[in-house]
């Protein structure tokens, strides 16, 4: 078949590709056109409904700036950010789950000293972070790099308030040692909302859902020989924890607050860290 | 399932959309999300990917403007632009088939005189255009408005090319009398590219696809009572006709090129139009 009919839309498009396309491409873009057209097909499509849809997308394009990147953001809302990083982080029993990146992570953070306080700015209620990091075997890892940013008080990154917050406010890295525990002092993050003030919020609210990320520590912890893990814990009874607006949050990385010793930290958060090998 | 996994991971999207959801936006959202992760886990996407194609869709928003939609290019090359057409626009056996509007039709072109030239700049091979607006049943439609737009021989359009070509160059609309005939003298319009200089021409080039239309003339027929026709006539013989590159061509809109008439124009390109009652 040569020209379009609507049974064989699909086929039809997929047949026009050359026979010099790289295979791995001709295997995405025939999946990505197949679906595509079935999904027009199941809603059957109006034509006011594509109009709405380009619309959409061209807006989201048009906000993407080198401080924002909206096509990420509508990659999350729908689920898409958190199953792509499931298919490519499949991990045994036992092992910490990954999850979303985000897009707040800096590279280069202050490498500190075991125990260190990263909140610079003084604001938040103080916490413990500590915990060990571990082979599957139980077995603790030297030389581990974790490295951890979160928001501070206010529900905002250091790089998003820049001339606001001190410089590394809430990160920092840390090296661990033979008995594989890593320690350091921080705030328990608080909650907060993507931004919502472009197309992605607006799809968001006409969907009846809020914008909000349940309370986290990001964690990128990486040690030689072993397979890199990027992760939150979240913080355990957050009231977004069930309804995070990226699906960021797994069973498994909520972890207990509880309260800190006496003259130290108002809280204490302890989780461990499950590395895979290479 | 509240928390996010990779099996259920379009149903946990999908529950998360608010009670007083718009029915309508409820059912196409839930299909989009279905269909986009039947799509990462079919082709079991890869994190480098996903970036890739993050970066492909915030170029092809950047890149729209005013005079540039790529966002509708994108899809009139996926199929999906016809697809769309093709679900709200089904006819009865006999009736003239519908095909994609396309960017350059101008509102309110100029009322000519049966028979007139809409070719303004001198330029092309002269062709007669004519024949029959007609209902289901045969009988001629009084009062039809045929309006008609083409290429120069150039394969621009005048909206294209301000000041180089006259305005209204291969545009005009013609009224039905009680016959029902049109006719008008144009060009036989050539062949051209789609816009390919930006992200969706690389993407056909990787695909191995040109980015060529075959020759086609424009008509948007209307009339009182009865469905509007937004279709093409393709000039029989184009060398892309089975490859037009936003799969625009359907059999039944193939039409005639014939020797016109002896110190007339060059060709004659006989075509009736049959329209289907509201």
């Amino acid at each position: 078949m040569t020209y379009f009919t609507e049974a064989a839309s699909a086929e039809t498009v997929n047949a026009r590709m050359g026979p010099d396309t790289a295979p791995r491409l001709a295997e995405v873009m025939a999946s990505l056109v197949r679906h595509l057209h079935a999904f027009a097909k199941d809603v059957q499509l109006t034509q006011g409904e594509w109009e709405t849809a380009i619309a959409f997308l061209t807006r989201t394009g048009q906000i993407c700036s080198g401080e924002r990147q909206e096509f990420i953001l509508l990659s999350d809302v729908l689920g898409f950010s958190m199953l792509v990083d499931a298919i490519n982080n499949r991990r045994p029993a036992g092992a910490t789950e990954n999850t979303v990146f985000g897009p707040f992570h800096v590279a280069d953070a202050p490498i500190r000293a075991m125990g260190a306080n990263i909140s610079l700015d003084g604001k938040g209620e103080s916490c413990l972070f500590e915990g060990r990091v571990l082979g599957i075997d139980g077995a603790p890892i030297e030389g581990a790099t974790v490295d951890v940013w979160s928001d501070n008080a206010d529900g905002f990154y250091d790089v998003q308030q820049p001339g606001i917050q001190p410089k590394w406010n809430n990160r920092g890295r840390f090296i661990t040692g033979a008995d594989g525990r890593y320690s350091f002092r921080g705030i328990r993050p608080v909650s907060y909302p993507i931004p919502d003030d472009g197309p992605v919020g607006q799809m968001l609210a006409q969907l009846g859902r809020h914008p909000y990320r349940p309370a986290h520590m990001h964690y990128l912890v990486t040690a030689p020989g072993f397979q890199k893990l990027v992760t939150h814990t979240f913080v355990g009874g957050d009231t977004y924890l069930t309804s995070d607006a990226v699906f960021g949050v797994k069973d498994s990385l909520v972890a207990p607050y509880e309260p800190g010793a006496p003259g130290d930290t108002l809280w204490r958060s302890p989780f461990d860290f499950v590395l895979v090998r290479e």
